[in-house]
């Protein structure tokens, strides 16, 4: 593989990928496809029917699947690297077998809570198979959380902070800014104290399942925790982000 | 006016507009463009070559200039709303002459850091004119920087905060998380504490003019304090961003 491309395709709505993108994808002979847990068909699905609308080029498609992990560990950060040693060998397997140009399809953009980039830093620095890589920017779900709640993600001025359910969960009183959060399994916000909080919360933002619930945190939340648990039983899984902000 | 499109194009190179964007412009009729300050002409040159690119239907392009600002007043807050209120009415005349459909293009997206979105809160709350609006997310300066070296924003798992140069400047030493530093005209980088601190920065991300620098802060400062000066001299405003992070 002489060149790998890492392109972001926004979070949801296949039309949010980028023009840049959608160039980066017609210079491309092979596309690796990653993807995992429940939700993989129908994001490997997005990912196809972009390649079937924007690209014009003869190109194959390779599914990469993720080795299998040991979830009950006794030394986790042994196994958790372990793992990630024995990702980096199947990614280094498929490059290699690349003659020409490979890319990466990342789910929003590349550079919030995904690993690709770090896989490729870790093939790279294994040392067995070499090529120059670029990446390409693209809309992530913090973006079209806003653009369909139509609103400004900082107060004037002041900061923003990004954070995962885990981490408002170790401390949810902590939002002394517009927090948003992602990767949240567990209805994080219920915890957040205080009748001065609101929150804008997005599920499946982009896509035709798409649903918006916004207000006062205290009389929504359980509307939401209702609805998420619905729509996840529905589909089988769900990808849902919000933003809190205190009065 | 019947309907109004707030639309992200990215922040600064015009492929990072998205297919939804240019879907969205070609069902406008009339486009707002606002800028502002030294950089405005060159911005402005970037919004009318996306234009002139991707739209195919007639259009006119119309330019909302800022209203005067009175920038040493008595009553900072009070003068500050009674700008805002005349820009609002300036925005309300210009919308209440389009027949159809209005457009306003933003730098980036329109959640960061922008003022486009309340300013129409603020016409639709003066209750003169009425229409309906949404919002087309686009790629931010953020991305933007994070791709351009190829670096993810976030540590595994950990939260990014994204903030202004002066909030950074009210306290320089405060930077727990991956930081993202934007709107900071002073180099605040360089009252941040520490040798564990690393930089990643960038200028007219995106265009012809990009520079980037990333490094051990202490031992890039001086480059990124002499770069700057040089490149705000020559082209006569600049734009930049950078991420830090502690080790
Ligand atoms: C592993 S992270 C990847 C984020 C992605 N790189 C981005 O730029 O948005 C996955 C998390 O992103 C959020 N997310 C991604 N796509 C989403 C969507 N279409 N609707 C709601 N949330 C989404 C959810 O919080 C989900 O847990
Ligand atoms: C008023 S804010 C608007 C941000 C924009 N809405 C976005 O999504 O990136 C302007 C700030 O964004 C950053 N910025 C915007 N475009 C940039 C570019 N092309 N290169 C570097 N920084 C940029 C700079 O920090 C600048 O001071």
């Amino acid at each position: 593989m002489r060149e790998l491309l890492v392109i972001g395709i926004g979070a949801g709505d296949p039309d949010q990928v980028t023009v840049q993108a959608v160039k980066a994808m017609n210079r491309a002979d092979v596309f690796f496809v990653l993807g995992k847990g429940a939700e993989k068909d129908d994001l490997v699905a997005v990912r196809t029917g972009i390649l079937a609308e924007h690209v014009r080029r003869p190109h194959r498609i390779v599914e990469i699947a993720d080795p299998p992990r040991n979830r009950t560990p006794d030394d986790y950060e042994g196994v958790v690297d372990d793992w990630h040693e024995r990702r980096a060998a199947r990614f280094e397997e498929h490059f290699g077998a690349v003659d020409g140009v490979g890319a990466i399809l990342v789910w929003g953009d590349p550079s919030l809570y995904d690993s690709t980039l770090r896989i490729v830093e870790r093939v790279l620095a294994r040392g067995r198979v070499a090529f120059e890589y670029s990446v390409v920017p693209g809309v992530t779900s913090v973006q079209s959380l806003a653009a369909q709640h139509r609103t400004v993600l900082n107060r004037i001025g002041e900061p923003i902070h990004v954070t995962t359910g885990r981490r408002l969960a170790a401390d949810p009183a902590q939002i002394p800014d517009s927090t948003v959060v992602m990767l949240d399994a567990h209805c994080t916000f219920t915890q957040v104290p205080g009748d001065d909080v609101d929150i804008w919360w997005g599920a499946y933002l982009g896509t035709p399942d798409e649903v918006l619930v916004s207000g006062n945190l205290r009389d929504v939340e359980d509307e939401i925790v209702r609805l998420r648990g619905e729509l996840r039983e529905r589909k089988g899984w769900i990808m849902d982000t919000y933003l809190l902000r205190r009065r």
